[in-house]
């Protein structure tokens, strides 16, 4: 592990071995505060994401390092014409360990095959936000006390939630989960996760409109927005938006100990009436979210002191290279200078190609 | 003391205190040098100032600690479409206290209710400043040498300036205060505060819109600025601006040992040539801010060392919950979600009520 | 050395001394890590300059030291409407030293005459760049081993490139140094640096619009960029644009132990396949920049302890005040208020006299 980009890079191992020591940082904290004395973290923000760049920040600091970079500059003023891999390759003199976030879908992957330093991907766009689901993972560990065997609802946009679908390409690693699809007809679960996760992995699952009657069902609901401008129908989007608002109401026939996540921000998918319930842990989840990102620092760092990270080359074989060209418009090919077109093959017997920054099929 | 809100808040023994230790700091700053180590001050700024913003960034790493927020972030970027609530809890996860900027007013008090960390006003609008004032006293206590039986003019805008008002406030807890009122008639300080704060607390006061005359009488001056655009009449504005300028001329009468004052930043209302005069105590001013939330930081940390800050309820005797509506457009209860309307009974006999968050009368 | 506003105000022991103290932080780093404990860098960045600012962020964490300030602030935003001397003036209450970035000109050389603590200048306008040109005078030291005593070319624009001009003044000190001066036609350096610089120094050079005939006989190349509005006629520019573009074929002929250089960020002026080659040294330089500003950290603090730096006044002989006006309309002396125009006589025999502040002639 010498990068992190996406959550479905790294083992189950690697999964475990990260979420145990997240929670020794968590048991024991003052063994850590001076685990990175010296050592800088970059915070490469080219757009804002003030939680997650504070999380970060604050996870350095508990460490005992120091936090320098950028929190809201449009490339243009903030490295401006700089492209990505000499951005990295700068920095890589300025700090020890980089944490990315980009609306340019692969930005972080470039930058991790030029920088001389660990780079962690703290969301690159629609495409990936792994520090997201480690730390939804730990919030699991934590609050519920088990990773495998119990009942997890999803509820709200499961169409396009990017959070949901890592999240559940996560826990299927695990054994005997059992999965509640809560969500309106518009905005059911793509077909893909449902073929190459879901089914992939024999998990079982359960879509339904419902939340009032899955509810009493889980141990874990994991809440998400649903935005006005998904629907097609704003009649329907009426008739249907506060079915999917948890209130205390709805939590009468819930299990006592049910554990509610939610990524955060909400805006009034969960009423503010629900946090002094304890059975609130989307806040937990902030503070896991953290810990959790103390842990990936620490296990970067100490990977490249034993190994210096000298280069970090895309794996050559089964890929194209400028035989496709990338079409997605927020691809970091489209728009970093004299960077390949570099695809690789997902599924040898069906011949399928996908970008290797973006994944977007050829 | 677990927040610092508005100084109208605090009794006099804590204001003393608080200059007490805060003179410690400037006598023995090595003793204090690692009081905050390991700890995090966040400094969420709505809305760019950067002389406050630095100087509670320097406070907090002269303390040994370290800092951690945004500077000059809208809330749309910040924290989009969150909540002030939901951030106060979400960066109680990720510091141990925070100072708040914010120009909707009775936004930090809605973050101290939330968060179950300490909170400091860093301005919030028109409505309260608390450690400038707390600085300006500090700067009393070192310039002049007593908080009690001095002369004290205020110069300028005093119609407008809520400096001078909380601060008016802040001195008519001690004794023996005599104050010049030195402003242009469209500028006079308005009849509440004669009223609620001098006259109440039996303070003798000379209005006068000759700052000349009353110079030699002053031991400390407070000149604050005339804007233009407060002047219904441009041509009165050309005819009085020079007059309250204060120039090396002007000094001429005064006591050599007077103690000029100004919240800074000065445009022209104080020469540049006076900089260099020993009784110019601006800049000194500036570094007694600095000192002073030192000892806020502090202060409030041991406090909740000793008594975690577990919730922060509003005292609920004596108000009235979603009776009135506040009608302020800046108040925080226009737009922050699910936020009860508060208005709270401050004089029985003529049943007043005023909002909580923003002291505006119902 | 109170403050680092300009190269041409060090002496070549000083500058010796700078690179020997930078030599010896990269070779024995931990001795210097704790050197700046408890001490604070002001980074004020009026305009952005993410390269620059990470590195003297970088540079100040290095020695232990803490960093505050704004980064991308225009002056309105960070310090409304507050001149340039009093920002100086507070940020001395905050900060053990300073580095400004400006777009106006002077700016830096004011707040080095208002603050308590040294100033370095880390670019102000088209003016001055002292700490890039002290970086590239270490690339030289660390990458070709000597400081006399070689071949240098330079190649590009090297008409409107205060760099080359910069970084031609600084070698001018050392001895047996043969210059290249590599551009077209209309980017010819200007005849000043020919006069006042290279023929004073008797400087050995070339002029030449041939980057391949060159190149053999270099044992350093600097790269500029060329930029398209340079041009009066597009065509010209179209025709030459690629025989300036450093790709691993033009490197054929060269040395093999020639020292590639380039300020960055670069556009396209050197190919990203010669990158790999072990000549590059483009990256290593912002390394060096780097140690270079942990050097004049070092040095500014250790002469401020030695010798507090009280007042910081203009030598006043030989100039003349407010008897002439600058024109620039990029001076500070445009926009700071009450700001004397001071000319200084530079030339006795000619009656030369240019402004302070940006070098302006009279």
């Amino acid at each position: 592990m010498k990068n992190v980009l996406d959550v479905v890079d790294l083992t189950l191992e690697e999964l475990n071995d990260l979420i145990s020591t997240a929670s020794d940082i968590i048991d024991n904290p003052e063994k850590y505060s001076e685990k990175c004395k010296g050592k800088k973290l970059a915070t490469l923000f080219y757009e804002p994401s003030t939680r997650t760049r504070l999380s970060f920040t604050a996870a350095m600091m508990e460490l005992g390092g120091n936090v320098l970079g950028f929190s809201e500059a449009s490339s243009s003023s903030a490295m401006k014409g700089e492209s990505v891999a000499d951005t990295a390759k700068i920095v890589s003199c300025y700090a020890d360990i980089i944490a990315m976030r980009s609306p340019i879908e692969g930005a972080p992957l470039v930058a991790a095959l030029n920088a001389s330093i660990p780079v962690i991907n703290a969301g690159d766009g629609g495409h990936c936000h792994p520090t997201q689901t480690l730390g939804d993972l730990l919030t699991i560990h934590r609050e519920l006390g088990r990773m495998n065997e119990y009942v997890i609802g999803f509820c709200g946009d499961l169409k396009y939630g990017r959070t949901v679908h890592s999240f559940i390409n996560a826990i299927s690693k695990y054994k005997n989960i059992k999965i509640y699809l809560i969500s309106p007809e518009e905005l059911k679960i793509p077909n893909y996760v449902k073929h190459e996760v879901l089914n992939k992995n024999n998990i079982e699952y359960i879509e339904t409109t419902n939340l009032d009657e899955a509810i009493p069902n889980l141990d874990v609901l994991y809440m998400t927005r649903i935005q006005q401008e998904r629907f097609s129908d704003i009649d329907e989007y009426n008739r249907l938006k506060n079915s999917y608002i948890l209130t205390i109401d709805k939590l009468t026939n819930a299990k006592n100990d049910l554990v509610i996540m939610h990524p955060l921000p909400r805006v009034n998918e969960i009423s503010v009436k629900v946090d002094d319930d304890p059975r609130a842990c989307y806040f937990k989840q902030a503070l896991y979210g953290k810990y959790m990102r103390m842990a990936l620092i620490l296990k970067l760092l100490d990977e490249t002191k034993n190994n210096p990270k000298k280069e970090s080359r895309i794996d050559y074989s089964n890929v194209k290279i400028n035989e496709y060209k990338c079409t997605n418009p927020k691809c970091i090919s489209q728009v970093e200078q004299e960077l390949d077109h570099i695809f690789k093959c997902v599924d040898e017997k069906n011949k399928i190609y996908r970008c290797i920054y973006c994944e977007k099929k050829a």
